[in-house]
């Protein structure tokens, strides 16, 4: 299903409409992590569409500052500001479960730097383990393409190490031993649920 | 916990921040369900700090369309659109069950409009209740201060009634009868997980 708003228009990410204006940046820094993102779209309609499971990427946390409110035209954002996130960027329900996420890509061939992370993300997703949730995140090499579901559990541990002094980064070898190399599909792209199959039901 | 962006301030919601720019119609038209959203936020709060749930409001998504990125200081976003919303507000997890839910406020002293909802919103709530998640919505009349949680499925049969040609809204006498009225507290302010305790646990 293409969910469509009433003005009759495809939704748009709104990265993608900020890249648009500034195309010399497309393919560089701006753009960096959008196939994963576009990658895990697909596949949450795909799961969407099929009754699989409800997960949706929440919108990007936006302070505004000025509305402008012309006649007989929507309301026009004319100042605001992009907000860090408190929590991490998707969420959802599987199979009654509750599932929570964060996916990052990295172009690095040998580790998975940290800095990728904020604390106030490491916070939630300890609430939500806490809660019982499923919590996770989704690494991907960009130079390899491969895609990796590493459990919340893990992350805390190589985070701890972190901040006692240790390494700032989790090396692939470590997200290959204590994650899941998510098979590429094609329908899904990224079919994460299947691990949660393996580790949860 | 009073969550803080890096730059030291409190956060602040997206609606307020605007509604701070036209102070003419804070207590008007602008201000219709903050009090709902600021209450639910504190109990929001109030759960999340004692470890009883982690439930958050969604941002207000928001189509981006110019954005300015002004030497050594923050991207201002210079153009945006209010887009509406394809799911609710609401969600998060509270004993490993995945919770969902939209909250509404009305002024009418004896019927909930049903216009209150988009179809989108309905339509993601059917999908939630297929994946055995907690699915409902918050009902607030404004005038008598009374709220109510009233479940998914029975929004669901008047909505469907509606479609069918009948009445546009749900009368207070129906939302009493079908869903439950939460008792206010203090701490917290609307006590919605005892609703959900007595029915799902």
């Amino acid at each position: 299903m293409a969910i469509k708003y009433p003005n009759g228009k495809k939704y748009v990410p709104a990265a993608t409409g900020a890249a648009s204006k500034k195309p010399a940046l497309q393919n560089s820094y701006s753009n960096r992590g959008m196939t994963l993102e576009k990658d895990l779209n697909d596949t949450n309609i795909f799961y969407l569409e099929r009754g699989l499971a409800v997960i949706h990427k929440k919108p990007t946390p936006v302070q505004i500052v000025q509305v402008d409110y012309p006649k007989r035209s929507a309301a026009v954002i004319k100042e605001a500001y992009f907000q860090q996130a408190s929590t991490t960027d998707y969420n959802g329900v599987y199979r009654g479960r509750y599932v929570d996420f964060e996916a990052k890509e990295t172009r690095s061939a040998t580790a998975f730097p940290l800095k990728n992370f904020h604390e106030h993300q490491i916070i939630h997703m300890r609430k939500v383990e806490e809660q019982n949730g499923i919590s996770f995140v989704i690494i991907r090499f960009a130079l390899t393409e491969e895609v990796f579901y590493l459990p919340a559990c893990q992350l805390f541990d190589y985070w701890d190490r972190m901040e006692q002094g240790g390494r700032k980064s989790i090396t692939k070898t470590e997200i290959e031993n204590t994650g899941f190399l998510i098979p590429k599909g094609f329908q899904p792209l990224i079919p994460y649920l299947s691990v949660i199959d393996r580790l949860y039901f």
